[in-house]
């Protein structure tokens, strides 16, 4: 497809050019060939999107997600995280089968595309489902299977197979839009030793590591109990969180570290100095009461901080715009600054930042980059006025503003429709699927 | 209009009947006559709403805004408080007219409208304009001026009157949609003596009292150093607080406490006691890091808390769903117990709890109560699946979820589509009158 937006308001976030009041963006196939101001060249477009009223950026890039999840929206909250995991959310992933995985996969990918996420990393099992939901849906994925060893070295074998299957089976399928990393669950978790060989096998095969660290203080509390040192440091001692390449001085290797709550001084400087990218979620840390992350210490040491939801059992939903705004208002409350975490640092966690460990083409509109892109609806009252687009974005617009998605070259809504989707289908099968594996752990509490 | 919703899945917040699954709602004129489960009795109808997929409910409460100031919605962000107001915000105010704040106001109904809120509590000044606006746009308003004092016996005297005027003019207008209140605007920036007199004319007029109370750390230090008491104290040593007309037993005169930030254990108490209700702003207080409410401990304690938003300059837009997410968030963080403000707590305070303040015959959907609701639409991504109808509310849906509005038995909105405002002019006009109050800033600026 060889497409045209023109009369647009473009966000490039490329530092180089800025924000063009009216300007034009050429997309021939996946690539973005042209970006101005003013009036665009003519040309033999099979497509001219005509974007007055409407501002184009970049699609968002939510780093922490567990899509087959989505099932399990609201599935139980207000409870404490102990008895949450216990006695409801474990209980009902047990249940969970392959084709629940695939609907609720394709549930959060559409939502996802209302909400204008174009890409996203996940985390969970069944991931030839979420793929498969990937592929369908036209976004982009970087999918890891959450290996869970629990000190079990046959139990890591297999879960390390796993791993590994998915990797060798989807990396750089469909067009390069399904990337995988290895998913190594949790230091606390997964023994060292286990977390050592994920790594090294990362290594081998050239893609990234996404793991959870310190999430909660029991987290904190465990890991220097059983080893004197907390979760950073003692996976520092085996070299996990360096992101270069053995024999590289170059950082290549994203270690996406998820929630990073509970982190020391020292803590974040190994992660400064070795690269290590962090998914911030606060949304889901206030939610389970499990804190507030250091971001804005992060963010003075020189880490790469990006956003994500977490899974919608603990958000509930996979709206970007709700996480950049509570990101930028709980660095303030916890500081005590409203200065800290402005809005143009938060708009950049979204979409560059989430970009550098998802596909370093996408994150930024320039020519040569993949057209991963997002119009949001300008003519909305709650976008009156505008002083500032980041204050905008962040402070007043919402998910609901996003009117069309491009993602790969491909339009995946326009003005307000999801063209890649039967979206009642989708709806309509994962509310069958929500219902029945409700009924099958309601059938095995009655059997226990 | 003789109007019938069937098909609905209702949530009443009527405790003696809670939830129906498939039901109808007949209103006739401004009233509900009629609601109930299964098939709707036959009537000449002038208007049937078919509610499948939807979700029917009492519209949201805001009981705290400046709506004038929508005009500023992302004028200054990021700031520290003290700048913010001195350098931008009161400058800003100073050039504000009559026109922009009628414009603003009205923009700040038709996003009201859009995101589900049917009735607010305003403070600013040009009120006349604000009860314009909601005249025209037809959602409920109980307005205020808000008198600033400044210890000044003769300014004093003069903004009485204005406030006077207001109550006198308006109060009871619409058909009962404007209500009024007076507004001494804070503590600090009132002395107790007028504001004991504000008081006396409330209760002479039978109207409640809406002020500001210890909104920052600030005004609690200069409190206790000025007056060795705090904000709460202080005013209780004139009688302020309590809300029963003088030979009276009966709590029958709102006294509206926004902010409430840094409140004592001590200052709770008062509150419950006296029966003054609280208007929590957990968005404004996070991005101007005034701290956190104890609003678990306010609710322990008997107090009635309802939510706001306060003014877009400060949250930037009036999103309640935004607001009740938010709020349950903050307190699971501040008590580190994701029990804290479970979700129905939260809709209570958004809905029933806010309509206590503004029309006792709003807030709860039962025969002879106002017909104020809205439906929300639940043929949404976000809305699959639903396990529990207030959990969805609060943590996963969206303003934009709204799709249609009744107030006072008027369809101000229906399917998405707003029936009593020409939309895009009053984008327009508040579009033009914020930008030209810019350049008259930036002009005055240059004088100076």
């Amino acid at each position: 497809m060889f497409i045209l937006i023109k009369n647009a308001r473009i966000l490039t976030l490329d530092d180089s050019c800025g924000e063009i009041q009216n300007g034009y963006i050429v997309i021939d196939n996946e690539f973005i060939s042209k970006i101005g101001a003013g009036t665009p060249i003519s040309g033999n477009y099979d497509k001219i999107i005509d974007a007055a009223g409407s501002l184009v950026m970049p699609g968002l890039s939510n780093t922490h997600t567990h899509l087959g999840m989505t099932l399990l929206r609201g599935y139980a909250d207000d409870m404490i995280l102990k008895d949450w995991l216990e006695k409801e959310i474990w209980p009902a992933e047990a249940e969970l089968t392959a084709e629940d995985v695939y609907w609720g996969s394709l549930l959060g990918c559409l939502e996802m595309i209302r909400f204008g996420t174009t890409a996203f990393c996940d985390m969970y099992f069944f991931m030839d489902e979420t793929a498969k939901a990937v592929e369908k849906s036209g976004i982009r994925g970087c999918l890891s299977y959450g290996m869970i060893e629990l000190f079990d070295e046959e139990r890591g074998n297999a879960e390390f197979i796993k791993g590994e299957r998915l990797v060798r089976e989807w990396q750089g399928k469909a067009n390069g839009r399904i990337t995988t990393m290895y998913g190594p669950h949790a230091p606390n978790t997964c023994s060292k030793e286990f977390i050592a060989k994920v790594k090294k096998a990362a290594e081998r095969d050239g893609v990234g590591v996404h793991i959870h660290v310190l999430e909660t203080e029991d987290e904190l509390n465990t890991m220097k109990k059983n080893y004197g040192v907390c979760s950073v440091h003692h996976l520092d001692s085996v070299g996990f969180w360096d992101t270069r390449l053995p024999g590289s001085d170059k950082s290549s290797l994203p270690i996406l570290a998820a929630h990073s709550v509970w982190m020391s001084e020292g803590d974040i400087k190994i992660f400064a100095e070795k690269g290590v990218t962090v998914s911030h979620n606060p949304i889901s840390n206030m939610k389970l009461a499990s804190g507030i992350a250091p971001i804005q210490k992060m963010i003075q040491a020189g880490v790469l901080v990006t956003l994500g939801t977490d899974g919608c059992a603990s958000n509930n939903n996979l709206n970007m715009f709700e996480e950049m705004k509570t990101a930028a208002l709980l660095q303030k409350l916890d500081t005590k600054d409203p200065t800290a975490l402005p809005a143009k640092t938060v708009v950049e966690m979204a979409t560059k930042n989430g970009a550098q460990v998802i596909d370093k083409k996408t994150g930024v509109l320039k020519p040569g980059n993949k057209a991963d892109l997002i119009l949001i609806d300008l003519k909305k009252a709650n976008a009156i006025p505008i002083f500032d687009i980041y204050s905008h974005l962040v402070y007043s617009a919402s998910g609901s503003d996003v009117k069309t998605m491009i993602v790969d070259g491909k339009i995946l809504m326009e003005d307000y429709k999801i063209l890649v989707l039967d979206e009642y289908e989708v709806m309509k099968n994962a509310h069958e699927c929500a219902q029945n594996l409700v009924k099958r752990v309601k059938d095995k509490n009655k059997m226990l």
